[in-house]
């Protein structure tokens, strides 16, 4: 576990056209294969779109985990021997749909995490997920997956930050809002400051393109475990791939001082 | 409750000069006063300084509530009517000390919060306290303290957050480390995010002199219930003083979409 390749690529997925979608994130896999990533970060709702108008037009929409979309990343994550991050639409039973990522290894069984903390109009859509995000052992180190809106508790990175996690892979769709002239995107802050209190690194893959009038920052940002920006980290919103060579293994040293450890540290029974 | 103007003012106490250190925050409280502060907030140790060898020497330094110190805070407060929230050397029973801070009004009560989570060699030397942040309703609205390292475990800043707190006072002492060129210093991006995760606006008050080898970042800094900086917020070690008028009953509207409430969307019973 030395350095390993990390990619984000930031894209437009098109509302409801899932063929258009598949083309594209394909065209981004083999692309980021090309690069020698070793993980590839894609946006939130990558397979479909984010901007729905009801369950029934998610529903429509969605895709099970043996769909046409998470077989094709799952065929040319084997084929092109990477880690993909990734959103999708997930098909639930009895007309339901989550706002769900899959975690695809080359050899590997695809984990897929279903947001629990759901944004706006999302919560007239989505089922949350009741799971916590996955840590998974994966060829270049452990990596855990969460989605957008999740970002904003601190306490869920904690829980995969405590279970070991070294990357947590963060597919997102931040739409755009007004802040002050000179700054950072707030998201972004907050990534920062997620990968500092634990010491883990973080890849959050944001979109652009206008969806029903929806606009997004175009964010996208990679983080060392000190939550300083090796990537991306301003709003760019048009395509845009980050790279970063992150030195995963960091992660494991949660020392800041000589006498403090990030989670150690931790006082849970005051906390309650 | 309207705006409410707060001052922080960066200056560098001596160690263990406590007569010149009474002097110097004297004089920084009517300063602040004649700018017609309402809330000024001091550095972590403003009456002792920090770099102590030892328990012993933190002893010899160490002052009771009703110390010359904190007897002066309680009397400037009062006749020029604002409130100062400033960090002191606590000396408790049987030769021990706490890294303390007084909030401290014009006309109630004096309230003291003990450091609960400790800074390096400070585990060498203080008694950590075991009590919440308090949030005290003041006649500017509900402000609650904690002290530096605190403001790194987001979980600790969402007590006094939950409790209803409008504004939180960080007495902090930020040493200086490396970090990239151009980039803002985390210990202010972690106080941003924890501002906008919470809606809560927070004031640290950070310090600057060398003692014993030990620089600070100077970071001071005022941020708004956003998360975004209203005063402050680069490094500048060397004294400073901030102001902000801020609205401080924008922090008890907590939601930030038409279905999004930044508490209410905590789900605790995942989060153990």
């Amino acid at each position: 576990m030395s350095h390993v390749r990390v990619v984000c690529h930031q894209l437009a997925p098109r509302l409801g056209d899932a063929h258009y979608n598949r083309a594209l994130s394909a065209e981004a896999i083999r692309g980021a294969a090309a690069l020698g990533a070793q993980v590839l970060v894609l946006p939130e709702l990558m397979q479909s779109g984010y901007v729905f108008n009801d369950v029934q037009e998610a529903y429509a929409l969605s895709e099970p985990l043996d769909g046409p979309t998470l077989t094709l990343w799952k065929t040319l994550a084997s084929q092109l021997n990477l880690i993909v991050a990734a959103g999708f639409c997930e098909r639930l039973a009895d007309g339901k749909v989550a706002n769900s990522a899959a975690l695809i290894e080359p050899d590997g069984p695809m984990t897929v995490y279903r947001k629990a903390h759901l944004w706006d109009r999302e919560k007239l859509i989505f089922t949350p997920g009741d799971a916590p995000p996955p840590v998974v052992e994966t060829a270049v180190g452990r990596i855990a997956v969460m989605i957008c809106y999740d970002l904003e508790l601190p306490e869920w990175v904690r829980r995969p930050a405590l279970a070991g996690a070294d990357l947590l892979c963060a597919p997102v769709n931040w739409p755009d809002g007004p802040r002050p002239a000179g700054e950072r995107p707030g998201e972004i802050v907050r990534v920062q400051a997620n990968a500092a209190v634990n010491r883990l690194f973080i890849a959050a893959c944001d979109r652009h393109g206008q969806e029903r009038g929806v606009d997004w920052v175009g964010g996208s940002v990679i983080v060392d475990a000190d939550g300083y920006p090796q990537a991306g980290a301003v709003a760019h919103p048009a395509e845009q791939r980050l790279v970063a060579d992150l030195p995963l293994a960091q992660s494991r040293d949660k020392c800041i001082s000589a006498h403090n450890h990030v989670h150690q540290d931790r006082r849970p029974s005051l906390y309650r």
